[in-house]
């Protein structure tokens, strides 16, 4: 997607032997556009923990270009089979509840350890991140695509006004390779001349709205207005929002979807007001081991300081301030879980389907 | 309540003229404890707008005082009860969602301006601000005798557990003049010897749970976390909340509340996973004009900066930081309705009653 005019990736190999990767250092955003080199499978690994890339697609793109990394430095290793396992292991512990992670990893190891020489394993760990990439790139694209028709059908009601769409955090192109995933219909219904307006949740505690989905927005040019995540129950109540989408970090089998915390708030607010609630997601985000999320997805817990404290700009750079007591205790859930029953539909790249265990098993026949 | 182990209330005559009215500037906690003198009604109007001073039952009697110090500057005007109603409707002008500052401004000035004489009319307004905060003060400190019956029934079925309540903003000691309404009953049962932990909504975006209800919990030694507003729904699904009790800011005759922004959400969390949701006021908290609360009470919009940037505090004093990118619109609603349905019992200084229209006209017989 754009920024400043020009057409970027989140993660790029830096160089034609990939011995690096490109990376837009997301804990700078909307303050600085900062691209940041990682060099090693370690760097990868702490840029995912630390969340300069962050988002389920771009955490398991990161890790499957990460394991490229991996695959050489293992050809220095004394035991490179036991090296490429403990680094996809380091991989998967990075964040506990996006599956794409530990989804990506498993595949880039199974495609790795398929080779004998470090020269063919090299091959093999780069066609098999290209194609895991390429692959998540076509599904968000073809998400915007399939949810294209519930946009439009809601702007042909009232073609003079915008339709109203709220998010929760970003899944926007900045948590995945391009076009995001709940941002993809949105994306795909600007460029088709629908009006389109945002209501961009600030997403407490790590403000991903607030530093991602507003710039990225803002980017594109679409029309969007930031709230705090308290308010967008008010504006159901009173008819401002026409649609939510959001995106997930592990689905069920049986369509129970965990997603930033503070998502099954809004999934509540949206079935009291009829507003019809959509979750967007690729094939891989799909756990189809599990079947109740809130008892079976592991959910992140975080650093009290992020509660506690936050980091904004100011004229002389970036400053750090207290929001609580010096020792006020505080908890910081990453993720919570919006069962079945509240959502109206899952768009996928294989189209819009309902979320229960049939028709979800459909989508993988 | 205590403040370093020293009693306060938020709010009095600071000497015996009642020239000059103390206050708490609730904008500097938790990270400094400053008292400030109001000298005049219109330093007392720009404290209420300002927040130096908030919460629903504050703000009545802020207001309150604040027309005893118009009384006394109507006596040097030409045209002094033009003075009064027009100072009369400033207040009220203040804040709009609350409907205490109405009831108390409207109180005052009906029992002023039966006198005659400028001497007479101090009296009357000195006797009847402290008749409307004693009331108050009373009200709060009853609310807290009828809420205690819950949390102890609460606690007597799992005694070697605290009884987790979550709140959302303050509706504390700071947001009345002592006790609080939503944390009397939490008072009231910690002096009890009832185990209480309290889970803090921060509330954004004015943080009044991280800065004010932590703080005020910490001085009273009650157990509490701090949590982003998002988390909520979470925890309860996990069977981390026993109990919700909120303030309110304004009740309609059939039992639907106004409250910050934020507090429709967690009622119907709440509604979901079959935990308790109680709203905590004073008779004056109600507006029997209204019914649906939702269409008919006005809810404030504030300045857009409230939600991009955000003061805290550091090493060299309070900064303010950018939350959001320079020009992001964002739009800042202060109140959400909950509708009685959502409610469980509102807790009154009469007692705890149902959130319906028969049971809340009783009330008032």
């Amino acid at each position: 997607m754009l920024v400043q005019g020009k057409t970027y990736r989140t993660i790029r190999f830096k160089d034609h032997q990939k011995n690096s990767i490109e990376i837009i250092d997301q804990r700078h955003l909307p303050h600085r556009f900062a691209l940041e080199t990682l060099s090693s499978s370690a760097e990868v690994i702490r840029a995912i923990s630390e969340m300069q890339v962050r988002g389920a697609v771009l955490i398991g793109a990161a890790a499957a270009y990460g394991m490229v990394l991996a695959t050489r430095e293992a050809a220095r290793e004394k035991n490179p089979n036991r090296y490429i396992h403990e680094t996809a292991k380091q991989f998967k512990a990075a964040r506990p509840t996006a599956v794409n992670l530990a989804w990506a990893v498993d595949r880039l190891e199974q495609a790795i350890l398929v080779g004998n020489t470090p020269e063919e394993r090299l091959t093999l760990a780069h066609t098999a991140a290209n194609a895991l990439v390429e692959a998540e790139l076509v599904a968000c694209r073809k998400i915007g695509e399939n949810g294209l028709p519930i946009l439009r059908a809601l702007f042909e009601k009232r073609p003079r006004q915008p339709v109203n769409v709220l998010t929760h955090c970003n899944a926007g192109w900045l948590a995945c390779v391009d076009y995001g995933t709940a941002t993809a219909p949105i994306y795909a219904a600007h460029a088709a001349g629908i009006r389109v307006h945002v209501w961009v949740d600030e997403t407490r505690p790590w403000n991903q709205g607030a530093k991602l989905t507003a710039w990225e927005l803002a980017q594109q040019g679409i029309p969007h207005t930031l709230i705090a995540d308290n308010t967008g129950g008010h504006l159901m109540q009173h008819g401002m929002v026409d649609l939510c989408i959001v995106g997930c970090d592990r689905a069920t089998a049986r369509g129970d979807v965990a997603n930033k915390i503070g998502t099954y708030l809004k999934a509540l607010a949206a079935k009291d007001n009829h507003v019809p609630f959509y979750v967007a997601l690729p094939l891989s985000t799909f756990d189809l081991t599990l079947q109740d999320g809130i008892k079976e997805i592991p959910i992140e817990e975080r650093g009290a300081e992020e509660v506690t404290k936050i980091t904004g700009w100011t004229e002389k750079g970036f400053q750090t301030v207290h929001l609580a007591g010096p020792d006020t205790p505080a908890a910081n859930y990453g993720f919570d879980v919006t069962p079945a029953r509240l959502v109206t539909g899952l768009i996928t790249e294989k189209g819009i389907c309902a979320a229960d265990s049939t028709t979800i098993q459909k989508l993988f026949a």
